[in-house]
């Protein structure tokens, strides 16, 4: 995580560089800092706490003079949140300042030789070692340090880096962290993401690992890792601004949720042509997906329980077993491969450090890849065989909410494009569920429509200390998702349990007037369902109950609430149960005061493992 | 759940059937009842709450005469417990009194059917249909009258029946839920389970579906569902009355946790023999597992987590995929099965009905299937097409230990059995393992020892509302079993996390003081899981650090506090790091002051869906 950028230009630094971090403070939010050199010298604060306090002690940045400087966003991994140790990290001698993003593995070690050598330290961090080891291994040229350093450390990093001896460049290198450069007139800029710096430009350039890049005021130029000079032609982003604000909702958090319609008519739609799906963007041809025998789907946290409602389409769809892992627990479990394996990744950012890790070991091992990303030129996007975008636009706020739900849409559009190239699908039912996935987006803004319903639900229990989700097959798999929105955002303990389980262990927590909401929108299932909400309710919880409305009048003498959403396939219903669910967790964090779109202890891109 | 009790004979019936009530409370202990039959007419007396209470109302019995009569300990499914939901239920105009273990599925429509006939119906329970029902069919003949009955009723059953008219008999009746008859010397019984009535006889028939028993003095009499007589030869117990005692233990909880080395050694060591494991009593040859070419494991509650570590031990000895599965959703799922299929099924009790249902459907789809299973002659134990014990004796603490243990222990051994067939282990490895699978009822004994620092270290934090497991693979498996544990007997809502997932959502409710415990005695991952440990400590968590002897000295600089275990091979950790666990889980619920050997709202055996 961490969120990091840089200025050289003709306008003073500090307030172009608290700007860019504003943008970022989806990436981390335990602490801020800057560096900015000017006439008097190498000059750096930094602050635990939100942004906000950096900028208050700067006045905007209005206080600190200067054209080039760094700034950074953190994420505490190595070292509790404070001021010592917070970024930009000094070198003993106060010669280098280093923002970075990522982890520095050896670190240890790599400290415990320079204090050998009389270096003293005074953070926890892994950062400070980079700042010193630049300074220990500087002999007048700031490249030739880099250098140095890249070849000592292990880990994943993206720098940024001023030098109190060469004040007229900026520099950065990275390796399995994102970076990039922003080029504009007489000015030029360093982020770990393009909305840090699209009010300034739009013309950028992706760094590759281990590439290195030198900013002066009038341009930038590139090296290998062996200081070989590169040609890196600029991209020009197409983003709208606007859609990365929040646009009149008060966080960014709701604003995604109502997006969620347009998001999944944007990512089915050019999908759909005359009732066929069309996937131009796929290499994957009928005989790779005839040769394919098996299929694992590796995320974390929300696009991971995207995996989990996938393997249930999948395995409806195509009877081809499916597995679904975390990405973090996939890698080390010596997964059995080969190329008649197909990998599907699920990533919202891209680069996910955990889900890359695993796409790299998966395409080591010889099986066939397929991203499902948002951000277009990620690192997933690049590396994986084949990617498929969800063109959902920026998500901003830290739970997500739009990515899982075009994600979703994203699965079912793979699902039903194999399933018709491998034939396990009459015409007719792929006919049906081809118009129902057309359906999806004017279905999903019916099912966001009794929004006052839910506020007032969300009014009744927002108090609540723990509360416990049920639901059998794509129920259950759509109550993880409901569960980890709610833990998030609103930091009640929320668990999910499948409805056949609670009686075998959990269902001991159930006191007078706990609340349990019951996913009940598979109607085949419904007796079950029924049957394990009379079990909770005789040991006094309270339960809503969410149900297709063919199911109303059942469901009114079995729970204490309940709520509706439109039917759709039975594999698709994460699809509508989600909705609701997202806006009671929305509910219920802001009737408790928290802050919604950054939650404490999360980050938006989790780039490290 | 619920169970069920009955008898006739020489003696007064109410002593007789409180106490045999005693020895089935870890099957429901909601409320309470008994029904009678003496000179002045059917007495039902019941009352809500422990059996305690009944036993106060009735003077253990004394109070109330007569040598014919039926009990019950309820579980409530239907209805809260009360005591107008309590069993005996009893026909509306007084002649049938009803017992019963299970859930009439239809009891709705057949209510409805006789409340349009004029009967009157006093409780919200399904059983009192089956009560109305039989006085409704009743033309003077109660066999008839049982049998109207069992064609309309549609779900699973054990029934004890007694009627006004024909006081000399006791009736019973089952489907899906166990029912055993003892034979002794003028006096006859009913029962769930033979601990019941093992103060009396060793002599027992088992019912099958749909069997009907009519128990007098004299003897018993065995009808089929159309009324022929049956012949059913009796069958002798040889379990130990003493092992169903508490023998010393404050619990029976702890009493089985330290009967754990004993179990494994029970379990493992006949099937040892010259270094060479034997599994004589498996039909299934080197030809049949050569055909496998997938292998489900499918169970509930603990033995579910048996499942997951399972899922490591298979895939590391055999490379052959594997899928764990919930028995209520794997039925549910369509799972894709064939003859080329392995079907584990995991139960101690042997007659969990979703578990059951399971193993029904995996046989019905041709599926080859295999049980593991501590009760001999259980439902599971004969339908499967093989069958291998865990000889851990009566388990009668709801919260399982030793047959987890024991359970884990017979996945190895088949693991290690199957891998020797199959090749896939070099002899070298294959013997190295089973030298370590001989050695660990011993290692067993060593990891319960450190007791006094797992008491203490309960005593610090007993009063937590929540806390947090994690680990990776292996460890990850342990830690859904360890938060079990912790949720069933002491009401705290603990949570199992993928030490990688946390940081994607769940890391959100880490506050300052949250307890952790980090289970990391899988070497390799070691360092993965201190970064983990690092990043909950910087957010204010207090860690508990569970690893291998070997990681001893690092994980001083890491966790607040530590326990180490023996080292074994990675795939058996699980077996190693459960043994704190469950005692960190019995000290604090101890602490607590919580009822540990039957925690609220659970049951030992769970016989409804």
């Amino acid at each position: 995580m961490c969120g990091i950028v840089g200025y050289i230009g003709g306008e003073q630094a500090a307030p172009v560089l608290l700007e860019g971090l504003s943008k970022l403070e989806y990436r981390g939010y335990d602490s801020a800092g800057v560096a900015v050199y000017n006439e008097s010298g190498m000059h750096v604060v930094k602050s635990k706490g939100r942004l906000a306090v950096l900028e208050g002690i700067l006045d905007k940045g209005e206080k600190l003079p200067g054209t080039v400087g760094i700034g950074h966003t953190r994420w505490a991994t190595h070292g509790a949140p404070s001021d010592v140790n917070s970024h930009p990290q000094v070198s003993d001698g106060g010669l280098f300042a280093v923002v970075h993003n990522g982890i520095i593995e050896n670190y240890m070690q790599l400290k415990e030789h320079l204090m050998r050598r009389g270096v003293e330290f005074v953070s926890d961090t892994d950062t400070e070692v980079v700042a010193q080891m630049l300074e220990h291994y500087y002999r007048g040229d700031v490249l030739a340090a880099i250098r140095q350093v890249t070849q000592r450390v292990e880990g994943s990093y993206a720098l940024g880096i001023i030098c109190a001896d060469c004040p007229e460049k900026v520099f950065a290198v990275r390796k399995d962290s994102p970076l990039i450069v922003g080029l504009s007139e007489g000015q030029n800029f360093i982020a770990s993401d393009v909305t840090a710096i699209l009010a300034h430009t739009r013309e950028i350039v992706r760094l590759r690992d281990r590439e290195i890049a030198v900013l002066t005021r009038e341009g930038a130029e590139f090296y290998d890792e062996e200081l070989e000079p590169l040609e890196k032609p600029a991209e020009t982003i197409e983003w709208d601004v606007a859609a990365a604000e929040k646009g009149g909702y008060e966080h960014f958090m709701m604003k995604e949720i109502c997006e969620q319609p347009e998001a999944l008519l944007k990512t089915i739609s050019p999908r759909i042509k005359n009732g066929r799906i069309v996937l131009d963007d796929l290499k994957l041809t009928r005989a790779d997906i005839e040769k394919i025998s098996r299929v694992y789907i590796v995320a974390c946290g929300t696009s991971y329980h995207v995996g989990a409602v996938a393997k249930y389409a999948f395995e409806k769809l195509l009877r081809m077993p499916i597995e679904t892992d975390v990405a973090s627990e996939f890698r080390y479990r010596d997964p059995i491969l080969d190329d008649k394996t197909l990998v599907i990744i699920i990533s919202q950012s891209g680069e996910t450090a955990d889900t890359l890790a695993a796409l790299r070991e998966a395409r080591r091992q010889g099986a066939r890849t397929l991203a499902i990303v948002n951000v277009v030129g990620s690192t997933i996007a690049n590396e994986a065989d084949d990617v498929l975008y969800t063109w959902a636009g920026p998500e901003i706020a830290v739970a997500s909410t739009k990515a899982y739900s075009t994600q979703l849409a994203v699965i079912y559009l793979i699902a039903l494009y194999m399933a018709r190239e491998l034939g396990t699908l009459t015409e007719q039912e792929l006919e049906e569920y081809t118009k129902a996935l057309e359906k999806l987006p004017e279905l999903a803004e019916a099912a966001l429509s009794g929004r006052e319903t839910i506020q007032y639900f969300a009014s009744q229990y927002f108090n609540a200390k723990d509360m416990y989700f049920i639901g059998r097959n794509v129920d259950y798999a759509a109550s993880l998702e409901a569960s980890l929105k709610l833990k998030e955002i609103s930091y009640i303990h929320s668990e999910a349990y499948t409805g056949g389980e609670l009686k075998h262990g959990p269902i001991s927590l159930i006191e007078e007037g706990t609340l349990v909401i019951a996913l009940c929108t598979c109607g085949r299932l419904f007796g079950k369902m029924a049957a394990n909400i009379r079990e909770v309710k005789a040991r006094g919880a309270v339960v809503l109950g969410l149900c297709t409305e063919e199911f109303a009048g059942e469901m009114k003498g079995v729970a204490d609430w309940q709520f509706c959403v439109p039917k759709v396939p039975d594999f698709m219903l994460p699809s509508m149960s989600i909705l609701p669910l997202q806006l009671f967790a929305y509910y219920v964090a802001s009737m408790k005061g928290c802050d919604i779109d950054k939650p404490r202890n999360l980050a938006k891109s989790v780039t490290v493992e």
